[in-house]
């Protein structure tokens, strides 16, 4: 359906691939204060249970990047530090054992910027060059007028270039801007142009439910159209929906079948349920779950049933009741004060049974 | 930026145009039981508010048909009518005075919907044809094997003809699908096949936020390629939300731009500012309007600024204070407790200003 995935030149962040064959990775940034070691361990390990397979912190001085050694000891996903404006602080996050560091070149000088380049080179990690709308070179600034996708792609190529003078490729790249239109032109523009893998991101998204807007758009149409590498929700937010929202995307273009698809209704004047607390509910206790199953709520019999034959599990509401189904066949007519304990107890079910088949696999190949 | 919209045939729903110039028209349906006349009237009412410009209601009986007249005489947009199985409810709200009929000709006989057509075109109303995946011809069922975007596109044009030979062009289409790539692939092949306007939706796509996303990403990719004359935001909740979601996409594809366009950043370890409060408080109180601007609201001075550039008002954030900037311009430095008074009367000021500029332009010209 989607257009076959560019592919771009594979780089490490620590022991994940971004880029090349591997899938498109799912990042966050914590929104501690990083020189707080125990809140920022905590959210990395609520990020790391929500899947989310590479963090960012901030390093806005030297106690957070002393911080970073710490912090590294006791998460299990990759670690990136960002930093604008002060080289030190990125040689110092470097030095404290970041698995890559994301700079904006806009906002340093450029012999700062190669030391920064040494260090890494030396260490063997990576380097994200995030260009956002917000923070561009201001010559680059002056001649376009304004943070447009051309303006954004050639600070990007510029300080692509300047890695390359110095023979370093472990290159990341994002072109970030809050405008959804820039953010795709610029994207489109700068994998026509490098080979680079590409972090996808619209920045300053807003809230939950308007990023969820703008982000699945921007990084939808680029994902469909193959481009992409790792994407990074930005919300107004716990950063633990920055990474359900992430996969919401990833799943509805079937690019990563990560947790479960909820189908749901919106009702109408035939639904004689209570339908959305029923939904509500379901979503509370399938949060979190990593397996992909689909799962259909309905409201009335008139696309109830034909929905649910899609779904591995489904309800189709009746009068204060609904019908249970599974793969398409009725399980059970159950009480509307059950349905969710009932349609917990198949999904789990339904789970160890797969995992029964998958495990008596191997026994099979023997 | 987006592909040049696909023309299509005009089509009238009462006084509303959807297809040919017409702006892409946003559309919701009630969840009230609509025999209820006071509830659903209401429900109408607050949508409208919200700037739903067409709604539709559930005709599920013969006494919600005969609703359909009351509801008319005290509503301000047009009424499409949804009908299933029953062809007498469609003869008994197109009577009512409904603007237009929506039917899924899959589920009615041949000869029943001729009578639906007769009716439609004697009173000169418009019909959508809704094929869904959960309610398809059982023989194009039985071919396809499953509703594949391929068996919707043979039901919508199966059913065209037959409204064809009948001489009835009133037309809008529609192939709903739960899953976001069919639905996608659907619609891009009917817009190739026929040119009658197409009305937009991701069928049972969940809660508010999965909604967000895959709606986003269903019509966010087919709008940027110039697809679609109508959306439908379908969200298990209240449909008000729908219209707010619907309206976010076209404004971040720059499509229709209605109401404020909130930019606010996901905060860091730089932030120093209750920043979540604050992007909440100020979505709650712009929520509803209708005239677009950008509010940008910033964490810290990092991107601060340079986002606030682009926005007509924007905060950022320092230690427990923000600098308000318009226009990129420093208007004065705030205390935390009293930014979103302060935001708000700013905004107020600049509308007013806007309206007053607006209105003297008549006066210049003569």
């Amino acid at each position: 359906m989607s257009a076959a995935r560019k592919k771009t030149r594979p780089v490490s962040v620590g022991p994940v691939t971004i880029g090349g064959d591997a899938p498109v990775v799912v990042q966050s940034m914590t929104c501690t204060d990083t020189r707080d070691v125990e809140a920022t361990v905590a959210q990395i390990g609520r990020l790391t249970d929500a899947g989310c397979e590479v963090v960012r912190v901030a390093v806005p001085d030297e106690e957070a990047a002393r911080a970073v050694a710490r912090i590294k000891k006791r998460i299990s996903i990759p670690l990136i530090a960002d930093i604008h404006f002060n080289h030190r602080l990125a040689l110092g996050a470097i030095r404290n054992g970041a698995d890559c560091i994301r700079i904006n070149p806009g906002n340093m000088e450029k012999d700062k910027v190669g030391r920064i380049i040494d260090e890494a080179k030396a260490r063997g990690i990576s380097i994200r060059i995030g260009i956002n709308s917000g923070s561009l070179e201001k010559d680059i600034l002056t001649r376009h007028g304004s943070p447009t996708a051309a303006a954004l792609v050639e600070s990007a190529l510029q300080n692509i270039r300047f890695f390359e003078e110095m023979d370093f490729h472990a290159i990341k790249l994002s072109v970030k801007a809050s405008d959804v239109t820039a953010m795709i032109e610029a994207n489109r523009a700068l994998s026509q142009a490098t080979d680079y893998p590409l972090h996808l991101g619209v920045t300053e998204a807003g809230s939950l439910v308007n990023s969820a807007i703008k982000s699945s758009i921007g990084m939808g149409i680029l994902l469909n159209e193959g481009i992409g590498d790792t994407i990074r929700v930005s919300i107004s937010g716990d950063p633990v929906t920055e990474v359900a929202v992430a996969y919401g995307i990833l799943r509805a273009l079937g690019i990563r079948k990560v947790g479960p698809d909820i189908v749901s209704c919106p009702t109408c004047g035939r639904c004689e349920i209570d339908l959305f607390r029923l939904v509500d509910e379901v979503e509370k206790r399938v949060a979190g779950m990593k397996e992909y199953f689909k799962i259909a709520l309905m409201g009335c019999v008139v696309n109830g049933p034909g929905e649910a034959v899609e779904a591995d599990i489904g309800i189709a509401g009746g009068r204060h009741m609904g019908l249970l189904f599974k793969k398409g066949q009725v399980v059970r007519k159950v009480r509307e004060e059950e349905l969710v304990d009932a349609l917990m107890d198949e999904i789990h079910a339904m789970l160890q049974e797969r995992r029964e088949n998958e495990s008596e696999k191997p026994i099979r190949i023997r």
